[in-house]
């Protein structure tokens, strides 16, 4: 049977996530690979994904005072080089063009990794009183960082994203700033992606290179690794003393600004997959789902199906929603395995036998339940049932998510739980960094947050007895 | 006064066009400089006019079937190389990266100038069968071409476009394709931009690298010179026979696909800048301005002034117009310069006067007429307003360009216009490439298009006198 064969080419979830997350990637049609490491094309499908997230938060971005700007592909490698940490984090992985014009250039350029010298650059030019503050800029491109090992979607040397920088008068607004962008970034997964977040600060050793504070929300995959789903970051006045941003405040005084960058990428996609899919394939949220209902049609010469399915996709279109008929000429079974496979939210099967009693049958991908509805009252069920879909997806990751979050009141039980359990592992940690070194030797997991919420566990360090000063969130990550 | 200083920093229009257009760039805040030459920053103000483009296009391209992809930056070498005219045409002008992650590359990658070949690649990979036919792809993206001589949004070493690539099973299929498009980019013009284009077909000569046949819009800018604004491509199955499309058909033979592409820059922001601009700045169309109302409070610490502020704002932004209020400490004089400047299609003054009688006055940035108008009346009386300015502009844009235009019987009498008058000059051509390489050389005139609707100006070539086989627009060109 033709659904046997399209559905056996997926490796099961249990048996290998990584092939069974790679089979998925091709035969949902998302991306393909090319003839060079790291760089994918994004399918129409997976475009799409992106372009939905595109969409949520461009508007949130403006909604909240911020405007786009599109910076230089290329920076200078002496301007590259101006804030210490910063090269020191994105040297080792740069691009860099050395050819120009058939001529070899006299600086070499680097392709963008992300963009904060170029907005500093910018920034001191066209900053000079308290009357420009604040700028709040948003840049929508893709970035290269030259990766040794790559996976679709999550570590590419190529990947899409969007980057916010932003410079501010006062710390405070510059706060105010990376801690209203992480909302933004939590809310997406709420809303639209049906993904729960874990919320907090990075620590010193993952935070990213030339911020003061990095804030990160995290999500957790269905094998139990956590993937950084997008950061936050608080420059301080770092950047801005090294390019030179000042300006002139209201007392007169000349002052240097307070700024933040903040991105998010279409790494996202790869979360969307890892938390929600299945052994059929994909499973899409409805509310980023490029086609959230398919009309199947049983018989497809026959005229009343046709008709039916037709009246239902302008009633379905009428109120939103996002709805396909498959006409094609394959088999009805086929054609189930292909949807599923794409993730399609919601299948209404329309055939003859059931138009004798006025009705089709509708199938949800996300637990394969069926029900028989009146075709006069469908158009009407279809709204609610995606938002429904929503919560019961949601519901399901944070159900997943709250199970394997577990507490480690020692080092060897942290040490047991990453290695026999996997999600996430609370514990205590001390202000020396020697510690959070020697639990990513010895166990591969990694400190993914310092949670906002924060709990007494221990007095101590698990690790070495010291005075614990913060509660960690652990795991191995993507 | 306060108008009279900004409005002094631009050069005048015709006293010295190209200075008085890097002056609106710049103080209009569409664009910086970078160190880079010919690397520009789109600022909010140039990145909200492309922005506005986008969302025309990008609906009608999905309307009319189109499936947004992201294909990598960088093409290896090889891949490159794989059709002869399209190298040769391209070559000279390639960035090339020979570095990433610290080590020399075995292979060198070059920023795409254009993704022909990556689509074709792809292409060959997904479509085996007419059932996968037809596909009809567009990008967004940057790309990037070394240019000697480079202006801001006219020439960049990098710019900002969509690149459409579409592959069909029969020729017919793929010509349609290619002129329908070129009726979006057409319409584009005429809804949005309010900029009349001439179309038809380039010359062998002047077509794509690569290309049977190019499709373009040509604009005529106020200097007299015109401004290729767009181009799609009919492509035959030159490439598809490079990189082997191949399907099989429904009568079960092998075919070869039929393919097309097509482009539309942010060039056409500079077309925007020198059709509308004056003296005073930009003069944007109502349908593209970011903002299309701006409120100037006079005496703006005057609480009745502040209110009728806030309830025009309010009663217009529920009619989906894009309005601002500048209640800036600026005085009135700075402000009118700054929005003439920025090109504003209309400014409402709300002033305590004019409010006894309970008016406003309304300045439309165009022709700076102003009318009184009842508060009461304003919102009812904006929306046709901007139509109607939107229809005054293109009005305006069409008629200088059929008077910019004019025939030339004879070579002499061409040379003469081109020399003494620019604009776009029609004559008759023969199938002989030197001709066209004369006047090139001798008047710098280049052919813009054989336009789709022909005259019979003389039986003769005026500059060879063989026999004319097509009617050609020339111009001199940015």
């Amino acid at each position: 049977m033709a659904k046997d064969k399209l559905v056996k080419s997926i490796t099961s979830r249990d048996e290998d996530f990584a092939q069974w997350y790679t089979d998925v990637c091709k035969k949902a049609e998302l991306m393909d690979y090319t003839d060079v490491k790291g760089f994918i094309i994004y399918r129409p499908y997976g475009y799409a994904l992106w372009e939905a997230m595109q969409q949520y938060l461009d508007k949130e971005f403006k909604r909240t005072g911020h405007e786009n700007v599109y910076m230089p592909l290329l920076i200078p490698e002496s301007l590259f080089m101006k804030e210490a940490d910063h090269v020191e984090g994105f040297a080792p992985e740069t691009a860099i063009v050395t050819i120009g014009g058939k001529e070899v250039l006299q600086e070499r350029l680097i392709i963008r990794p992300t963009s904060e010298v170029l907005f500093c650059d910018h920034f001191a030019k066209i900053v000079s009183s308290y009357r420009d503050l604040p700028k709040k800029y948003n840049q929508w491109c893709s970035v290269v960082r030259w990766e040794k090992t790559t996976r679709p979607f999550l570590r590419g040397s190529e990947f899409l994203w969007q980057e916010g920088h932003t410079i501010h008068a006062t710390e405070q607004e510059a706060r105010q700033e990376v801690l209203g962008m992480l909302d933004i970034y939590n809310s997406l997964g709420k809303e639209v992606l049906a993904i729960p977040f874990v919320q907090g600060q990075k620590t010193d050793k993952e935070k990213f290179a030339g911020a003061e504070e990095t804030y990160t929300i995290e999500a957790l995959m269905h094998d139990g690794k956590a993937l950084q789903s997008g950061t936050t970051h608080y420059f301080g006045s770092g950047f801005a003393e090294a390019f030179n941003i000042k300006f002139q405040d209201k007392d007169s005084k000349v002052k240097t600004v307070f700024q933040t960058s903040w991105g998010l990428s279409t790494r996202l996609i790869g979360a969307v997959i890892m938390v929600h899919g299945d052994d059929s394939g994909l499973v899409l949220p409805p509310f980023v789902a490029p086609t959230q209902v398919v009309l199947v049609l049983i018989q497809q010469q026959n005229e009343l199906v046709q008709r039916v399915a037709m009246e239902l996709k302008t009633a379905l279109e009428a109120l939103n929603v996002r709805v396909k008929i498959d006409d094609s000429d394959k088999s009805p079974g086929w054609k189930f395995a292909e949807h599923e496979m794409k993730g399609i939210p919601i299948r209404i099967e329309i055939g003859p036998r059931d138009l004798e009693s006025n009705e089709v049958v509708i199938a949800k991908r996300v637990d394969n339940q069926k029900v028989k509805v009146q075709v006069q009252e469908v158009a009407a069920f279809i709204p609610s049932m995606l938002s429904s879909i929503h919560q019961q997806m949601y519901d399901s990751a944070l159900a997943n998510l709250t199970e394997n979050t577990r507490s480690a009141y020692s080092y060897p039980e942290f040490k047991d739980i990453i290695a026999s359990k996997g999600g996430y592992v609370k514990m205590m940690l001390c202000d020396d960094q020697t510690c959070e070194n020697l639990i990513k030797e010895e166990t591969q997991a990694t400190a993914r947050c310092i949670p906002f919420v924060q709990e007494q566990m221990t007095p101590h360090c698990p690790v070495c007895g010291k005075a614990a000063t913060k509660q960690v969130y652990f795991a191995k990550a993507y």
